[in-house]
């Protein structure tokens, strides 16, 4: 009986394209930095559908917002449905959205049909996942991994989170009080956009990740000396730059020759002091790295450290590394990737392993209960931008797949 | 009878030692940033000690500072001998000062000598040298070749430029009227230091400087596309930083093997989005590069937009490419480097022709006057820096050149 269950497409549609008004750039994407006003009303705006829907409405210290579906026979543990309703700046309406929109719709269709289950469902919103305050913050919070440095030295800063807490009537404390007991979880599923090609290049619908890869960062500061871009010789300066580009060329290279699974970014250079005329003293390179499995991961760190010590010394520079933190990679339970791929197999619906390439919450979870993710395709794998789009059907197709994964997760 | 004058070393190192504390920084240099209040200090000293030194003091619509000296014989042209009073910031106490308190010692020295010259001396402190506003403004404007789109368009900005003439009490219009006529210059003769290596390494001297460098200055912006630098694989990025730091590497060996007199930098970089998880989608480079003759300036300026153009499509990316403006090479005066070198010879100070890799005022006025200078030795090349120095024996020996190769002109 539960296997001709689907979700309403036009009911989610509705619900999804409200929600896209609100932080609207104009050109498709939004714009909902973590606990700006425009993504506390987007979050207002999900209280409002929950309680029109007549869930119970849940909040926490952590801010995260969700909508909780109890059943008679429910053994208080809960299954927990998500992702996110704050954006990159200027980012896309689907990447997060998606899966707000998805797990409501769900609660909603399983409400209808009457089934009961085991567990408890909760269609979760969670705080600061793209981490313009701190990142995956909500799902920390709750996981109990939250600590006190990580809110006293966010990426963001300091400043944004406090006036961004504050904005949210939030308070280090009831972010560090918003941890629940380990064995509240039942486990938890995500609906997210690929954000990448591999779908859409290879016309399959589904996407069920493995893994979540490691992320690391550094700031490589390369040294060297200022002088007069003039009247130094070249063979007499000791030039910042050249030290940083061959770095972030050597480093490309490293990377798609030794470790063909990960990938690596020099997003960002600081020259100082930073004029026409004046040779570089100083270059701070943003560098970033990712791989899906723990060894390549820490193989990658290593090798790029080393490189950028080779590129420094080749051109005479010292370099100053600062390490600023590290995910490791997080394999996706079997249970969920089994369940994803079972339902897709009911659905119909083509399916494959895939790696995620950036981080999501299910990684603060998944040393607590079975997590897992699936994809659906990107068109032209844009995301974090306002061309993001993906095409209703596949949204509908995530849908189902994760309302029967989430029946089949509840009834194991 | 003149060949045995020489200036007063205790007296210059009494008006040197004085001027370097306006505007010092307490590491040894002084920040002076053009028509700022310290820069204003340094003249308000400046007038004071020409009116207390009995010189006819006179100031111009570009805010020139001039001590004047006049004769009974003289046919109402003018040698100008002067440099600045203005620094970069946080720069050095010799840069410009030198040359300002020598030539007014050599006026000093001649004056007491009784000696009667043919022409006027001057000893002039130009306006914004250094290019904090616009760059050799106040030897542009007596010259006749400042525009009023220098005005609207300086490199500084336009509000800084508007800024620094109100507290100066100069306008656009009073720049504008600055310009001397020009059978008004007998001829232009300075004293600078080296700012580079070369007289110390080789034990000489006095540097007679054989020509200015040309100097032109590009934005290059390397155009790519913004990913996300998780999800997005690394062949499927266009990324902006690899163009850039290929060029700022190819740039470099393209001057150290076909431009051998020539210098070129890559000073900064601008990156955006600028984030350590997006692919930089745009790199601007700022781009400046030397040379002291015309042909290969002109060669350098077009091998540099090629190379840049070249290393763009290698990664493929779009180029910008935005021009900033010029110099061309600037060849001193055959009659100004001869009596500098004959100045050395009855000195018995060594000497050597060298360019000059920095811009100065001299360039403003070649087309006007025979124009020269000299360079005594930076101890280990040190300039825009605090570390900047120069022996005060050097220094003495540079004034001495100065004053017997005006001596020299004065009476040719």
């Amino acid at each position: 009986m539960t296997k001709t269950l689907r979700v309403d497409p036009d009911r989610m549609l509705d619900s999804f394209t409200r929600l896209a008004t609100i932080g609207a750039t104009g050109d498709g994407g939004v714009n909902r930095p973590s606990l700006s006003d425009a993504h506390l009303a987007a979050r207002k705006w999900l209280r409002n559908e929950i309680e029109r829907s007549s869930f119970e409405f849940r909040t926490d210290g952590a801010g995260n917002h969700s909508a909780l579906l109890t059943f008679q026979s429910s053994n208080l543990r809960t299954l927990i449905l998500g992702s996110h309703l704050d954006s990159v700046p200027n980012g896309g309406r689907f990447d997060g959205a998606l899966g707000v929109v998805a797990a409501l719709e769900v609660l909603k269709t399983i409400r209808e049909s009457g089934i009961s289950l085991k567990v408890n469902l909760e269609a979760m919103d969670f705080t600061d996942e793209e981490g313009t305050l701190v990142g995956l913050l909500g799902s920390a919070a709750i996981s109990g991994h939250l600590t006190q440095n990580d809110l006293l030295a966010p990426r963001g800063g300091r400043e944004n989170l406090v006036e961004g807490m504050q904005r949210a009537g939030l308070s280090d404390e009831s972010m560090l009080s918003a941890a629940r007991p380990k064995e509240s979880f039942a486990g938890y599923l995500e609906l997210h956009i690929e954000q990448g090609k591999r779908l859409e290049r290879a016309g399959i619908n589904i996407g069920i990740v493995s893994a979540i890869v490691g992320i690391g960062s550094y700031r490589l500061s390369f040294l060297g000396r200022a002088d007069h871009a003039g009247t130094a010789t070249m063979e007499d300066r000791l030039d910042a730059s050249l030290g940083a580009g061959a770095f972030a060329l050597a480093a490309r290279e490293l990377v798609m020759t030794k470790f063909p699974g990960g990938v690596v970014n020099t997003g960002k250079m600081d020259f100082s002091p930073g004029a026409f005329n004046i040779v570089p003293a100083c270059v701070d390179v943003a560098l970033e790295f990712r791989s899906p499995t723990q060894t390549d991961f820490d193989n990658m760190d290593a090798a790029l450290i080393a490189l950028a010590k080779e590129q420094a010394s080749r051109f005479g520079l010292e370099l100053k590394i600062e390490f600023l933190g590290k995910h490791s990679p997080t394999p996706m339970s079997d249970v969920a990737q089994n369940v994803f791929a079972s339902a897709c197999d009911d659905l119909g619906l083509t399916h494959t392993p895939l790696t995620s390439g950036a981080g999501h919450d299910a990684q603060s979870l998944a040393d607590l209960c079975p997590v897992g993710m699936i994809f659906v395709p990107s068109v032209d794998g844009a995301s974090h931008s306002p061309r993001e789009f993906t095409e209703w059907d596949d949204c509908v197709n995530g849908a189902n797949v994760l309302l029967h994964a989430a029946l089949k997760m509840a009834t194991e």
